[in-house]
């Protein structure tokens, strides 16, 4: 491609919401932004995490993070491992939350920090990054320009609008109109995760204030919250409560205390020594504490979860306890948190939730935040990033009826978006990749073995064991082990042995191979007509 | 109990959705109220469904059930089993959904029809169905009198208020009332599915006519919609729709064809004849087509899902399709549907939820219908019932606030509500059992079983045969299979052997379960130190 000046390749996000990773490669420059991980998206089997597959990616110079969520962050790890000599650029909270969990894993490794006013330079390049709003502090837009400042490309991927804010500053609009207003070519890469909601303008965080604060009113009986533990300004927000009506507030749950420690090294949390207490200091029963349990997407080792389950040792639900879900479930996880709720009601908490009343809002754009953005960006195209397919494709039929002036383009990951020198745009179709599974110690688990799990799970096993006599004619012993099988099996096991024995009075073992797949053949089948389904059958034959 | 007239026991459907089964005692009769199964509402690895834990319940004499859904008629066939003599009574279209089940099972049974102006006599009580609207035909709310008529019970789970339906006559307060209005303590066990819906008055199924009509209109590509197969009325509203536009209509999948089939056999489906062809009769790409798609929760095994994923034989998805989805996500069930709907985006099909038209009605009470139900029955006592355990507080809570002529009460399954012949209610704590697990052939499997799955497909599974000397001295071939594990293990078979290998040397198999242990507590380790989780690992020494 002579005439290419950029080609945009995203490597995740792009037609499922995780896993964020783009490839900016320029004449000389090869960049990624942010190196995220997918959460368990379908039955994996308590699997870690998914990241893109990295095989085919060309090597980058740098990576430059926009925020810290684990979507954006969590593959930092894997990204250093395969690239040891990028340079990772980061933001300084954002660079404090990178370091703790490569710290936490044993594999410490440099980051550079950027501040909103840097800007930051490369070969064919430089970026801009632009503060705007989300659900975690110092989140940035980068607003990629050619030196030339003819061409623009605004890539913002979380984000919302929040004029109200009283935690830090609102969407920074008038850096990115002046870095832009020159600019022949503008495109815009923008957030779908919000598309199909009805909610057309995104709250405020400040708007969950008033709503709290009557909350905290009504009792002097233990509170408890869960949220995300990464929402530093939520936490503010409860800290600020808990300090107005005399509470102390105690971070529980790894996660929690993690963000909060981290927030408060960086002099972000200014009532923190006053008001926060570490579990171990509290009498867990005095009513004036407000506990913040992290795990609120019902996670199967998370505080909130031992908490509602009466499995936490320090902090036992009571029926006089008030437990607010300052969060909204994750798609897939309804289930499971309401599962938990059970467990709260059974006991007759008072559970509040953000159905109710409002004590969640979203960290994304609603679609009348999107048109504000187009109208103040006034791109020339825009495509849809951070979103499943089908937000992509709503996404794309709303600008099309909202903002007709510019040019919508469709594009999933592994696909890419070709920049010529005249600026000239072309979507190129890649080769999807599956997304790699990581399981243990970050190592991979390949997607065959995944099935070979499954078939264990929903079959049950039985494995055996033969010595065969010198002759290869008699069985002279036989070893069995059945796992997940009910007791309908296991506690007739002398059926079971009594048909192995009649079944090798007919045959030999002069072909192993032969008399081996024919018997697990003829076990699956015997098992088959108890139970109506096939136990994953193996044997040795010694 | 000397004193007591009547005991209300659920076994099932309090405290979680599903599994709807509620035990009637009086004096000399002992009736069940529904046999629902409850679907697998945590990672069960593909089994079938859960039923009530029937070991503990006393021999009922008869079963009557309220309408056709899984959730109430799903384990007919374990009572059956379990209750040979048992009579089973249900309307004229449950009852023919039932038989058609159990034959299916290879276990037909005679189901005794009722109807709804017929009055059920036991020797303590009588019972009087009452219709009401749902979203399958013949729902019935069961009015439990005394002889006297000073004592009513009204039963009513599933239900909803429907005054301008064109399918069946609105929910039958005339009849409730007249029975009910000199009885001096009117009991009502009432529906929580939607008390923490937004939704306060559930719109009639005749509002999506409309809607529907103008989607219908717009097209005259192939149509293919999903919804639950059961909602006969709205799959009249498709074929009259599809009559309306030329169109044929075509059933695909067991369940759709099975329900539409059993329906028309009992004569209600006017147009069948003319609109109504199954698959093999159509051109599968002609456009003057709708297709009933069955598995609306993306099901795994589901129509539905086969055709999303391009894997159904006759249908395979079109860009120029429009795809409905006539139906809501039970929790649990978004993101498995969210990815079949990117499988549509992806190819460029046009996809109308729920969430964007009203294609969609609730079959449950909102909070507005449920105050008209208790002002027009007027009960002295309400016991919220049909919902999660936070479900049936939130519904107490609004029963406090909203009726407080009557009082709430508060059980779940296995508690009881003891009514004495002064009609005094008491709720008795009872003591709390866990569904069973059914999997293949109604088979149960136990709990523990589950976790030795779970344990299989969370860690893999490492299987060892040894074969020892005579002299209990020397190893004389080792067999291995692993399963689940990654290629980091498996395409290094030769380093496990050499690890066992080394093992060997240093130990002796003269106490076989000492050595057996030993060596599974390293090979156990062995893999820890490479993977971070331990295999199961089963280890026969012959």
């Amino acid at each position: 491609m002579k005439n290419q000046y950029l080609k945009i390749e995203p490597v995740g996000g792009i037609g499922q919401i995780g896993s964020n990773m783009t490839l900016v490669q320029g004449e000389s420059d090869t960049i990624l932004i942010d190196a995220g991980i997918l959460f368990p998206y379908e039955d994996f089997f308590d699997i870690d995490y998914l990241i893109p597959n990295l095989t085919s990616i060309p090597t980058p110079s740098h990576l430059v993070i926009t925020h810290g969520h684990e979507d954006h962050i969590g593959a930092v790890f894997h990204i250093i491992k395969q690239f040891p000599n990028i340079k990772v650029l980061a933001s300084p909270f954002t660079a404090a939350l990178i370091r703790k969990k490569l710290e936490f894993n044993h594999a410490p490794y440099p980051i550079t920090e950027y501040r909103h006013f840097d800007q930051l330079s490369f070969k064919d390049f430089t970026i801009d990054p632009i503060h705007v709003n989300h659900s975690i502090p110092e989140t940035h837009g980068l607003l990629i320009r050619d030196y030339k400042e003819e061409f623009g490309l605004f890539f913002i991927s979380d984000f919302k609008i929040d004029y109200k804010t009283i935690y830090e500053r609102p969407f920074d609009f008038e850096k990115l109109i002046k870095l832009s207003k020159n600019l022949k070519r503008k495109i815009l890469l923008v957030d779908s995760t919000n598309i199909t909601s009805n909610t057309l303008n995104t709250p405020s965080e400040t708007e969950i204030i008033p709503v709290m604060d009557e909350i905290f009113g009504s009792t002097n009986k233990r509170i408890f919250i869960t949220c995300f533990s990464s929402n530093i300004h939520r936490l503010m927000t409860f800290i600020n409560l808990s300090k107005k009506y005399g509470r102390k507030i105690v971070p529980h749950g790894r996660s929690m205390i993690s963000y909060l420690n981290t927030a408060n090294e960086l002099g972000m949390i200014p009532d923190f020594d006053s008001v926060v207490k570490m579990a171990e200091t509290v009498t867990p029963n005095q009513e004036n504490i407000t506990v913040l349990l992290s795990g609120c997407q019902g996670d199967f080792r998370g505080t909130f979860r031992r908490f509602c389950m009466g499995e936490d040792s320090t902090f036992k639900p009571r029926s006089d306890d008030l437990v607010l879900l300052s969060s909204k479930a994750i798609p897939g996880n309804e289930k499971k948190i309401s599962l938990l709720l059970n467990k709260l009601a059974e006991i007759g908490i008072k559970i509040i939730t953000s159905q109710e009343k409002m004590i969640h809002v979203s960290g994304h754009p609603g679609r009348n935040d999107l048109l504000h953005l187009y109208e103040k960006f006034n791109p020339t195209d825009i495509v849809p990033i951070h979103g499943e397919t089908s937000f992509i494709r709503s996404h794309i039929e709303f600008i099309k009826k909202s903002f007709p002036s510019a040019v919508p383009h469709y594009f999933l990951n592994f696909d890419s978006l070709n920049i010529d020198k005249d600026f000239k745009l072309r979507i190129e179709q890649g080769i999807k990749q599956d997304p790699v599974i990581i399981h243990g110690k970050h190592l991979v688990l390949e997607k065959e073995k995944i099935s070979e799990r499954r078939k264990l799970a929903c079959n049950g096993s039985v494995f055996i064991s033969l010595k065969v006599s010198k002759s290869l004619t008699d069985v002279e012993k036989i070893s069995f082990t059945f796992q997940g099988l009910p007791t309908l099996i296991t506690g007739n096991d002398d059926k079971f042995r009594r048909f192995l024995e009649n079944y090798f009075v007919q045959i030999s073992f002069k072909d192993l191979n032969k008399t081996s797949e024919e018997l697990r053949i003829a076990i699956r089948k015997y098992f088959d007509q108890i139970l109506g389904y096939k136990p994953q059958t193996f044997i040795h034959i010694l």
